[in-house]
């Protein structure tokens, strides 16, 4: 199996998927479906793979991959989906394996041929708005309405769930899978839910949130802004990259940018669409074009705000701020982070950028940016959804 | 001027320098001397241009390297050293832009045709020594020992100053020069120390302290691998990938690797050569493995030790080594990051590597990774070198 393409953002892997979508079935997508014990990747992990063997993202740290590739040739032989569950901690001899990262969890995965039901998920991708893929992985049909591998779609801007064709999805319980894919959907996380039939038979619906990718807009085109592109785009930031005046090029210039857009610091309120998911940088190294930017950032819901340069400089800024009558409070600022980044101590560009991005990922997934040894709570967030059999 | 390499790793910029050392002095060296004002970059930043106007590395986020092409064609054209100073301050008509960064202070550079007196600077670098290079930045030969760009280097290893050719530096003041050049080669920070002649008069010399690069060496040959290897080249660490039993094509696997190594976890020792600058990630996802290296990592002088895995899983190794009478107290354990990495919250391979990297940046800057808005110390570390004229 090649694998240079095993460890890539999970973007990438969702642009695979989406480029892939019309290859009949002869790509098998597997998705973490459930994980007893301290895995690596967490529900919801994807991994393509396609006939020759290739495969594009990673669902452990290359412990299973090559069984995988197996399970996966049965479900293209078959053409239907299989839910396949990995019990690594057979094999220990000794209890601690138990403890195991990866390679000693029970790992429970969903493997599919990829064809137009997965659409929806992929193209609500694309077009930056939350989904949840509701996906049947009970093995029977218990309750009537879904078997193996079924599909349907909780919309949260509509609040309706619907079949991947669009039409209304009468049979599926929508109101016991609403509230879970809400919520699954705006964190990204993933969840079995099971759902009772009036019987009390229990069909199991896996319900994989999937978040529209976080913004990042950077302001400036100096050298030192393709770092911060990469790097963000590394970490799955679709970034947009601003330059005022002018500025030409953009898009030559910082390739993995999503977009670039060339405005003029009193245009911005039309040339941006600011919300709160917008993370936003300023860097353009010029004090009038930084302070038009913080301004009109301050007073939109974008939860934060990455100021380059000192603490005195941005209180400079406060002062023109004041004389011009737009006050900001404590209470306005306290998404303004400046000096931007974590204290990491580097001072080459791309040292400089891993502080700026590691600063927005912490901030973007509500973390307090100290080691992982002094945090008391478990690395990932539970998930918790009310996943209890409805009556 | 071609951009694509101003913003590269300062190992790179450093390899290029090397690479170049052969172009006869039609390359230029320009290295930022002094700052006054909040810079982007600090003294010891550089840049290289060649006869086409490539540059490779940035002194500033592209404020002035346009202006800087034009006196680098000088110095290429007249074969001699110049110290340029541009004050970015002068233009402004507002006293807030003197805040400014990068485009608003006053940034002083020398530029030197690169010739053979710089190979001991690269090569103590590819060796993964430290050193200081000495560099005469007095316009005029006031002390009759050294006049603009006359060079010499300090070798902290011997203790001793020398010039470029290896011969003794009789008539520099090696007993002023040894201490801020001891300092400033182990932190790899630059300063201008003022030296008096015996009536009085004052020669500067630029003491440029270049580290050897940090070591990171990874133990695992994981999926999960990659990223971490790549975002900590780019941090400029020099990363050694360790695969146990037999691990096969991992030059080819881990490009980015500066070194690969196949070894068995008992030979360790022999295999590699940890001192007190090499930190180390442990995530081969084998207990077994892992145990015998983090056993091994916390006996030797490293001052970081990654382990992936939750934290239960060390006690459990713990409870080993005290089985085997190798116990561990708590001050053996200060070195051991365990989770490994800072809390950012992400959960995809290139996530969990930028938190990895970012604590290992951290530690080895010996900064505690908080928001930089929370710090009240200045950003950069202040040089605090004996610089006062010796009598």
């Amino acid at each position: 199996m090649s694998e240079s393409n095993w460890s890539v953002p999970e973007t990438e892997v969702v642009q695979r998927v989406h480029d892939r979508l019309d290859a009949d079935g002869t790509d098998v997508l597997a998705t973490i479906v459930d994980v007893e014990g301290n895995a690596y990747r967490r529900p919801g992990a994807k991994m393509l793979l396609d006939h020759d063997g290739a495969g594009v993202g990673s669902i452990t740290a290359g412990c299973i991959e090559d069984d995988l590739l197996a399970a996966a040739e049965t479900v293209r032989e078959t053409g239907r989906p299989a839910r396949v569950t990995y019990d690594l901690m057979e094999d220990d001899t000794d209890d601690v394996w138990g403890l195991g990262v990866g390679c000693n969890g029970v790992i429970d995965i969903l493997l599919e041929p990829l064809d137009e039901t997965y659409r929806p998920a992929v193209e609500a991708f694309a077009d930056g708005r939350d989904i949840a893929v509701l996906t049947v992985v009970s093995d029977d049909d218990a309750t009537g309405w879904g078997r193996l591998g079924d599909r349907a779609y909780y919309h949260p801007g509509e609040g309706r769930v619907r079949r991947p064709d669009g039409s209304a999805a009468d049979r599926w319980p929508a109101e016991a899978l609403a509230g879970p894919a809400a919520d699954l959907a705006e964190r990204g996380s993933a969840d079995v839910v099971s759902v009772a039939g009036p019987d009390g038979e229990i069909s199991e619906v896996f319900v994989d949130g999937i978040a529209a990718p976080a913004d990042l807009v950077v302001f400036g085109t100096g050298h030192d802004v393709g770092p911060v592109v990469e790097l963000a785009e590394r970490n799955d930031f679709r970034v947009t990259v601003v330059g005022f005046r002018g500025a030409v090029d953009l898009a030559e210039r910082f390739p993995e940018a999503h977009r670039t857009v060339t405005t003029s610091p009193g245009a911005l309120d039309d040339a941006l669409d600011v919300d709160e998911r917008t993370h936003a940088v300023v860097m353009t190294h010029n004090f009038v074009d930084d302070r038009i930017a913080v301004e009109t950032l301050l007073r939109s819901p974008a939860p934060y705000v990455g100021l380059m340069g000192p603490r005195e400089r941005f209180e400079e800024m406060r002062e023109a701020f004041d004389d011009e009558g737009t006050a900001f409070d404590e209470s306005d600022l306290a998404s303004l982070y400046t000096p931007v980044g974590l204290d990491l101590g580097g001072g080459s560009p791309y040292q400089i950028a891993h502080s700026i991005v590691g600063e927005v990922l912490a901030v973007s997934n509500d973390r307090s940016p100290r080691h992982l040894r002094e945090r008391e709570e478990h690395i990932h967030d539970r998930v918790d959804v009310d996943g209890s059999p409805s009556a």
